[in-house]
């Protein structure tokens, strides 16, 4: 079904912008464990607002674990299910943006989709809040996969056309990336981005921008021909991602142009380890991981929430009506998106190794 | 599991490059269907070897309906498996591949993952050969999408960096491509791809390219929010081909460089239906469809079978070890993977339309 | 995963008997409904304890809707999440029961499963107290079922090998049960019951039951044949419930002692409807629905916890170790398990209707 | 879908009793394995028809796998797919089935699910021909647990209310059955079995019967806990074989009748191993396995299709008519499905086994 991630570690996400709650239930989790709520609150304070490139929306965000621990605080083998309050939700009138839908939101599928019945505050169960809970289900991921010493990690690669600089994916920045909201390798280019979001929310528009996430640590051998591959898995994990547009995995597009000669991988013996000298095919092959570091990337569209005036329909009319989207928004969702790339990442290899 | 799609139409693949058999077990066809074997027999050709841009290797490919039809020859309710023999398959020394893994190829994964028990003949359950049961399965799904309105249609968008031309995905070319095995809008184009694949061939080396594939008729309000909208699905089953590197829907990656002024989409009405005036959004809001095209890609990466020689490593021995694979292969997979696009995002797109 | 049900009325269930929350995560109810909170809560009270017959804890059991519904109090198509805080959930030493496992109880298979990291308070997720959010999700089923004209009624066929009388499967007891915690067709079985039950309870033991459940107004044609027709998705559901050792179908395991002649229905037709004559197939055909009136019956162990002494092993000395279970206990679960089983079958059948 | 078992040994069946095949597709086996196509006939000839109490249809049920072996025969990590030829098929008409339906039997389910389009040939899908794949499948279950120590086998325990004797469940007669059609602990319980199979054949009538399953060498902690369980699974599995009208596990519906101090088996240690004294529970406690041998028991229905006249009615003048079944059939499903029952628990365990 819609909201459930995962076939061994089964990450089950509710919630919409203004419920009472937003949460996961997570399976697949050995029992045991200790949740690191420092560590979860660390990393979900990556993706909460408040940055000075975000919205003015504050949540806390605190995650709150109501099932799946023993009286020791251990997973105990229980569907462990973690709710986050929705504490700072304006109650004002949605009515507008029920009937004169925002282009590029899913204002009018949902409403067709649900006949009107969908939650039209705050993006209903589109917003990117439900992200929230994923980067929770994410971060319990991240440990799990770190104790088999496989590291996750994002950048920014690109946002509104300027780009990071090109790194060697054999030997993918997991450490050494800048500081901030927008981790890149190069801070001069990082800079540079913020200055083009600041300059969108000055103009009452929005750019987009491209996350890359790394992998590594990764043994050979996860992953499952065709339909349950390394891509299958990870595709599906960030195309649920809000504003997700595309997804590529190695040199992905850029693959499409080259030769075979120019595109393959030569094999290597390294230490008696079977290497490849180089890694277009970014870790995986044939659907199944082969070592090397996992290079994805994901391309987000622009916030489709500006405030910028834009033509709509008006539903009930069948008319034509302007639309200006009031609100807070961010202008770029690229930097709270970096967490949440590397959550989804982290859910789909946890699955993976779970599976393997 | 690996080699199944879908959750109401459900296509189960069997079978390797060299086993006797390779097909497919159907649920989810209505009951009472008359398979259209001309239709599927000519789609299948499609995807054929034998073009002049294609391997030499003959292949039949005439699938059989071993179950699911009644005496009348109509779907029944049973599951429906078609088997295609595996006629024209070398017997010959597969000993020096399992040894010597080709790069760019999935024989080295495989071999970890399996063991070395993987089926090295003809790149075993990893061949491109595969496809072939799942454009019977696009077939059956293609015809029965016809029936609600719903066309399919892809094209090479590009073959080695040269480009076909521009469409409106407004008004995507459904008719109208230039036949051949390169549909392009631009025939020129098409002609020059065809030119760079013979290129590569008579160099012993490979290239790859990017097929874009429309839909149009479809309902808005298909598609589930997260992780079981459009995108996911599509790009579950686009990645399931073989040779595959990206996935992107609408503007794809190029939305990430606009502003949302310039990508949001504008809402129109049009005889009382609701439209958008472009459609940089290719058919998808929030997971859901809009109404208007669909409109996907993906990145081929170059064969990577080729005649030159490369470098490669010798399992057994653990040290460098050339490699030149001889045999018969695509210099370029797009030409054959048009249908096979078509056919994975029909089954997708089928099976959401039974979902819903 | 293991507290999962359902493909298309998806049930996800999460808690512990003493974890801070119970709940459920619901998936695939229509948009626009307003959960009728009063039916719900009077369908949960029935399941309750603190009747005559049952435990002295007090549980609220008011499930708090914490997604999913739109600022209307309507379903939105996103995931309806409920909660029902754990309150009365005693702080008390469970340390002898985590060393000496409770003989018929998953004490000791859990301590295997989860590396003695299971939650031992109460009977952790083993607990019967988990039934509340099924029977939660099971009331906002029985509505939807409702409206179908599909109803579903169970009764307690009896308790301590004391039986209810006999009805006709044709025409099931769907109203006319006896009030009180134990509905049965004769009054005087259910007296009798009760005594059973109150001297179980005097001697410190328990006693069992089997619960018996019909369902009208169905049409015929749902259900998949093999693997997932009717009576593998009640009887999946029908085992999820704690203490239920056996389930069966229309006559059942008495079927297996007559011969074909005497078991067979035959057709007959009423106002042009095709019928059975008699019910003895309980209304399943082929693992399809008939038509006719669901019959099923769930067998339910005597409760395990008894206040008599039993004989059961010190796991952390490996030694024979006595053991007397304090705390509160059902003497018989029957009665509660009535609404339980009604909620089990309800699920299975929307399930299947949405399936259709 | 319907004809699917299992998440990690995953068993697809497909075919109908005169299409010109069945088969299965298998997903899970470890790569490597040779299928011991020896031991799989000598186990599918125990179901096939041609015993002395069966049908007088012979069917060579040679099973040829084509897909998922490498060329040494092993297997390759690829789903392996095995078909069987539908050779002795009788073309005979079966129009007056299709509009008089068999009393008791899927004829009138399936016209009503699958609008007059289902297989009537020979019970098209619902024939229990479909369990001779199962019986492949599970053939290579029982190899594989067998290399765990895990061994399955079943025994009529009745035949129309004949009853083998009692067994003790803590050691349950895994060899010692007696040989024949009818595996009895008591050869003259066998005996007289078979004579009121005859009987039946001779009135032409049919008789029904409850088969036992054991499995030893389980391990504890199996299973997952609520929908997921041991009954869970084994039952879902169970009630795929036609005419399985309940099942039960340990004591079953006979719990029901005893006293929680009468039915809880104490936990006694043996070696240093916890085991349970007396085995009632039948190896599961809270869906998860004890470690105590598994029992559990499915009761078959008398074979609906009998050669006496019933009454039924003619779907297309929709009035009474007779109807007096032609054609060969089992007077008595029990001696057939012993191996069917030990192939279904095997799958079931075999994926428990998997998803450890």
């Amino acid at each position: 079904m819609s909201n459930r991630l995962g076939s061994k570690y089964v990450v089950q996400i509710f919630g919409q912008s203004h419920s009472p709650m937003i949460g996961a239930v997570i399976e697949g989790l050995p029992a045991g464990i200790v949740p690191d709520m420092e560590f979860i609150r660390a990393f979900m304070a990556r993706r909460a607002p408040g940055g000075a490139l975000s919205t003015a929306r504050r949540e806390a965000d605190v995650p709150r674990i109501i099932s799946g621990l023993n009286d020791r605080g251990e997973t105990c083998g229980a569907p462990l299910c973690a709710v986050i309050e929705n504490g700072d939700a304006r109650s004002r009138d949605y009515d507008s943006l029920r009937d004169v839908p925002r282009p590029g939101h899913a204002d009018y599928t949902a409403a067709v989709k649900f006949d009107r019945h969908n939650d039209i505050r705050g993006g209903g169960q589109f917003s990117g809040r439900l992200t929230a809970p994923l980067c929770f289900a994410g971060a319990l991921a991240l440990k799990q996969l770190e104790q088999t010493g496989i590291r996750v990690r994002a950048r920014v690669l690109s946002v509104a056309g300027i780009r990071d600089a090109d790194v060697d994916p054999v030997h993918p920045p997991m450490d050494g990336l800048c500081e901030g909201p927008l981790p890149c390798v190069d801070p001069e280019a990082a800079r540079r981005m913020a200055e083009a979001i600041e300059q969108a929310r000055a103009e009452g528009d929005s750019v987009g921008g491209v996350v890359e996430c790394f992998a590594d640590g990764l043994p050979a051998g996860l992953g499952d021909p065709m339909f349950d591959g390394v891509e299958n898995r990870v595709a599906q994990a960030l195309f649920g991602i809000p504003a997700v547009r595309g997804v590529e995995f190695g040199l992905g597009f850029a693959a499409a142009e080259l030769k075979g000669s120019a595109h393959n991988d030569a094999f290597i013996v390294n230490d008696g380890r079977v290497l490849t000298e180089t890694n277009r095919h970014g870790g995986v092959l044939g659907g199944i991981t082969s070592g090397m570091p996992l290079v994805v990337r994901a391309a987000f569209k622009p916030t489709p929430s500006i405030a910028r005036e834009q033509r709509s329909v008006s539903l009930s009319r069948g008319e034509v009506a302007p639309l200006a989207v009031s609100g807070r928004h961010d202008p770029c969702i690229v930097p709270r998106a970096v967490p949440v790339v590397e959550a989804a990442v982290a859910c789909a290899l946890y699955d993976l190794l779970l599976n393997d």
